[in-house]
């Protein structure tokens, strides 16, 4: 498949200034909701109506064919039955349209003869150069523009604004525009993706991180058709400060396989996109509620200096309920400093305690310079990075100018503040048409909503900020390895185990255990004797499996007389198992230190990706494991190994030996720069164990299996 | 302090028919707002307002005292400075008015004076048998009976409903109350309480247990002050079968400090606020909309029948959405029978999959009986326990007439389901108007709010629904043991370790390794003997610690030799670090197996709690433990056992021995009985380690540490 992206200029096509509807008819409701979206929602260019059987559709001229159509047509926005949408576009083609909307369905999504449609589609879009949004889909919603050629009604008011919505479900789209609106939340574009032929969520993202008036990516994702494409411009996103918040369904079983059914679309490991994301800025969330939420405060706030939060209420009830979800989001609630004490003490009532979080009481309601005065003293706190301030906007007031005035007073102390101060409500209800004159009128910034999904909105912010800054300061660069091949390794096909496999990596520069290869008793004792006592003596021998079993390794060997016994042990327990011309490797025998294994595989979605565990109970019994997507970076490794609960295991705990976590991440950043530079060829790669003491860190024992057969 | 509580009659106390402001002035929004709600929300008693210095307030006639008012008081709401509370009691007392708010703050969440003038109102009370909500306090609202004396401003409208709501924090009842009624979720009555220093939160639920206009309580909770007593009513809550939602604050170590500054009450450790919850029934939220959404859910289904939920929605992506959170709340989306799917496909458009979840598509637009005709076959699966239908009340509407139709026919599929039918909303918006009308004229059930809000309440409610079940089918009961002390045990006083807590506890039928004294090597030997090798000997000598590190502790011991040699080593060994008149223990030494520990304390709230945890990585390094408040029963204790993850290392995962779990929890209930049982006397008790195989669960060492000096 040619990849059509580079050739789509996404700001282009969603702000046609004139479009023509063909299919248009007053039976269906997707042409009668399109044509009056355009109507109602600020489109001032031209739209034509193109049906061939009537005259009047909507009760407005219908034109039979786009070819009667007197002036330029930016988008065609087609309705047609199937059969006839290649004859639509080849037509515009011809008269100079390049982008159309296909809202008609029976594409791939149905299977069998649909996805023989679905690339006649994509070859004729490629043939003709045109680019086409669906099949399958509804449209797009360019709100900050007033441009909406969309299938389905659009609930009003339509809010402008700085969220782009990228979904890959049509359906969901009614319900993320509506809860936007009950959070006076605006958009700049939504787009309904259908089945992406041409057009993809790459795509739009790329122009909505050009987009100046976007400050906010919000996605709903069924699966990520092109990684490396989504990583790039998601690498260009976190270099714009863009943040985009993505809800990526399939956490379940059975979430992804309802995906596999309803798109076809390959689904990788979830774990993986978990990965993939944290990697790459992407902020996942899990509820519509909290992608809108999110990337509302996102766009209004852009990156926050840090994690240290104070607390300002009206509510000592709120202020605990704060606590406890401000610790789950890991945020710091610092304390004040005894100057911002003692100034809050001035202000505050009597009877009120000037701790973070703060309740400055329900005393607000008769001193009206209360919050005010308690938001400049704790913003001006050195200790605190930013502040949450709980205040919902009004739902019903029975002054509105007094309360447009209070919310003046605060939005200008919020505007004025050099610490950001963010407004957090405290449950999560509407703003209602009342909350939005106040809003209005007051200038006053995003209220998060609630204190629940607030929380979780500052949480994702803090953390991504914090990508955001590392990016920032110069990521560090994954190593780049250039793969060396010594002499005598046999062919790249099948599995390469210990000793091939050891010899590679070695000679790509992962410390791997010493060993020897020897076909005598004699030759092995000289080995041993050169590397030092105690050693472990293996039986080596192709197709030769479960060697313990059958008396073929032999552990803590402590002098030459017992590594020549061993050897002959082996050696005779081997022939005696049918196998010949077996010869023994000989290692120092280690103990003490921990054992990790790293994996690295391929994600069917994400390529290659590499798995670091610790051994024993944490990855059989616990099942942990932290997972990178190829390539990466020795500071990210080092968060990898950081984020295990094991880890505690490698710094001492429990009486092990405390590991160099930064030698110990240089080791396993190489072993993944060494299985992202045999790319294709490699099926996966395991070093199993790792071995990590306080002196010493070494591979023991590694697999490479290759792609050739 | 006496128990007023059982004095309490709290639904009387909720339904006075007259009621008397003392303290109303134009001044205090607190009289403006108590007057102006007792207008205005449907109060048909006579409202009498108290002012010595005013002969009309509010617009209406004052009387000059208590004394002066014509009729019965049978509620006086008290808002008078501080030093006229007691005198206003007793003389409503002398007219005979038993129940009292008192508004007026500065008694015990001040401290030092405060604290005084607090008990002096507890002994006044008890004096004039008077109960008094508060004081602190802003009163109550019983919307079911339009009775709100309530000292803020009501949200309007106030929707009368079965949902009970008792909160610790009166700052937070204009949230819940907004909260509940942008779900459109009525309440029957929400008391602020205050001080607690009469009336508890336990007595209004006590209250609101009898009440049979309440089907579902919810809580928010700083502190539980009298676990007992709240144990005892969230039994009988449970016997009754109304759910006890409580958001209780003070998960994090800052919530837990912040609400002992705001109320000075005890905070217990959370982990066991969790476990007497969790033993209890009582469903606890993190969120004021978990709160309000799960009650709400809970008051309209009462119990589930199981987990077996069938999902029916109009949209592909909400169904995934809906999948991983199913999976997330333990929900099992159980396939659907051949038969179900059969009759699905015949009423389905040909592009649907006749699934659960069953996205029945967009398709429901164009068919008005595709939902009903899904609703009704995928409820009569034999194999779905309850479903959930995705479908919000309409925000706004161009033919109301239809919706109302449309919504009258679902509403009546979901009356005749023989299974229920949960509606959950697509996103937390409010409930609007418009969605009222509909809602009231089709008699539509509350729509659980949202997919993400929605699926957490149903989680609850099945967990719940378990619950009430299992209380159902007969509760098995803790064991009650009478302690027995055999002869020759030390006082009871400070801690007895080893041999007196291994002869006590075993005396009362906890398993301990058979143990014997010995003061000579032929003793020993001959306890050996007959215990059968390996042995263990170990110094047993009062004050000794760290035996092992002087060489008093032999382990392995194969032969009588072998002891006779190791008493020597050992005796020799402790008298030289100074000990006279050693003896020797000698126990047969076990291997294998995992090692446990059983160890019950004393919570500052909720009494004596037991503590369960596999040794090792699974309590060094995890913290893992599961927490029980005694007494329990052996069946509590093994879903205790079964909640572990390293249950796995005693179930024969990584090559350990698997153990009989119901033996296990045998003998841990039986610890947990002999703990309680002493009550008092008892400052902790601890087995450690509980050695558990295959063959064998036994004690291996104990220690038990009294209150007695």
């Amino acid at each position: 498949m040619t990849d059509p992206g580079s050739r789509i200029d996404p700001l282009a096509f969603f702000r046609p200034k004139s479009v023509a509807l063909v299919g248009a008819t007053d039976k269906s409701g997707w042409s009668v909701a399109t044509f009056a979206n355009l109507q109602v929602n600020g489109f001032t260019g031209d739209v034509y109506l193109v049906n061939p059987k009537s005259p009047e559709v909507h009760g407005t001229k219908a034109y039979a064919s786009l070819a009667d159509i007197p002036g330029q047509v930016d988008l065609v926005y087609v309705m047609t039955p199937i059969d006839v949408v290649p004859d639509v576009i080849r037509l515009g083609a011809q008269r100079g349209t390049r982008h159309y909307v296909v809202l008609t369905a029976g594409y791939g999504e149905v299977g069998g003869e649909g996805a023989v449609r679905e690339q006649e589609l994509l070859d004729l879009a490629t043939e003709l150069d045109v680019t086409i949004l669906g099949p399958n889909g509804n449209g797009f919603i360019n709100a900050a523009d007033g441009i909406t050629p969309y299938g389905l009604p659009i609930p009003q008011p339509l809010i402008a604004g700085s969220v782009g919505v990228v979904l890959q479900s049509g359906a969901l789209a009614s319900s993320v525009l509506s809860f936007a609106q009950s959070r006076n939340i605006g958009i700049s574009l939504l787009v309904a993706m259908g089945n992406e032929t041409i057009m993809s969520v790459t795509d739009v993202v790329r122009g909505l991180v050009d987009d100046p008036k976007t400050k906010a990516i919000a996605l709903f994702l069924e699966s990520v058709r092109r990684p490396e494409e989504f990583a790039e411009v998601a690498r260009m996103a976190l270099a714009a400060g863009k943040p985009i918040v993505a809800l990526k369904i399939g956490r379940s079983v059975k979430a992804s396989r309802t995906a596999q059914a309803h798109t076809g679309a390959l689904v990788g490991d979830d774990k993986t996109v978990d990965a993939a994301f944290a990697q790459l800025g992407v902020i996942r969330v899990v509820s519509l509620e909290d992608l809108i939420i999110t990337a509302g405060l996102l766009a209004e706030t852009g990156p926050l200096p840090g994690r240290r939060v104070g607390v300002v209420t009206p509510s000592g009830g709120a202020s605990e309920i704060i606590a406890d979800r401000a610790e789950d989001e890991g945020l710091d609630l610092a304390e004040f400093t005894p100057e911002t004490m003692a100034q809050l003490t001035e202000v505050l009532p009597s009877f009120a305690t000037p701790n973070n979080p703060l309740d400055v009481t329900g005393y607000v309601l008769l001193d009206r310079e209360l919050m005010g005065n308690a938001l400049r003293i704790v913003a001006a706190d050195p200790g605190i990075d930013f502040v949450m301030m709980l205040q919902d906007l009004p739902r019903q007031t029975a002054d509105p100018d007094l309360a447009l005035q209070l919310y003046t007073r605060n939005a200008q102390t919020i505007r004025e503040s050099p610490t950001p101060i963010i407004p957090v409500g405290n449950v999560l209800t509407d703003i209602n048409e009342t909350g939005r004159m106040i809003q209005a009128g007051s200038q006053y910034p995003q209220v998060a909503g609630g204190i629940e999904h607030g929380l979780t909105a500052l949480g994702h912010a803090v953390r991504w900020s914090e990508v955001v800054r590392r990016h920032g300061e110069g990521q560090q660069e994954p190593p780049r390895v250039e793969p060396v091949f010594p002499d005598g390794l046999p062919e790249r096909r099948g599995s390469w185990a210990e000793q091939p496999a050891a010899t590679f990596l070695a000679a790509n520069g992962v410390p791997m255990v010493p060993s020897e290869l020897a076909a005598t008793p004699e030759e092995a004792a000289a080995a041993a004797d050169s590397m030092g006592y105690p050693v472990v003596v293996k039986a080596a021998v192709d197709g030769l499996e479960h060697k313990s079993d059958i008396g073929g390794v032999k552990l803590g060997l402590a002098s030459a007389d017992q590594v020549r016994e061993a050897v002959e042990e082996v050696l005779g327990a081997v022939a005696a198992a049918g196998h010949d011309g077996a010869r023994v490797l000989v290692q120092p025998h280690r103990s003490g230190g921990s054992e990790l294994l790293v994996g690295v595989v391929r994600d069917p979605a994400w390529g290659l990706t590499m798995a670091v565990a610790l051994g024993g109970v944490w990855v059989e019994l616990l099942g942990e494991s932290a997972l990178r997507v190829l390539p990466v970076a020795q500071d990210e490794v080092r968060r990898a190994i950081g984020s295990l609960r094991g880890v505690q295991a490698l710094q001492g705990a429990r009486g092990t030996e405390a590991v160099d976590l930064d030698e110990l991440a240089r080791v396993i950043t190489r072993i993944g720069a060494v299985a992202h530079a045999l790319g294709d060829e490699l099926v996966a790669l395991e070093v199993n164990p790792l071995r990590a003491s306080a002196d010493r860190i070494e591979a023991l024992d590694a697999l490479v299996t290759w792609s050739g057969e």
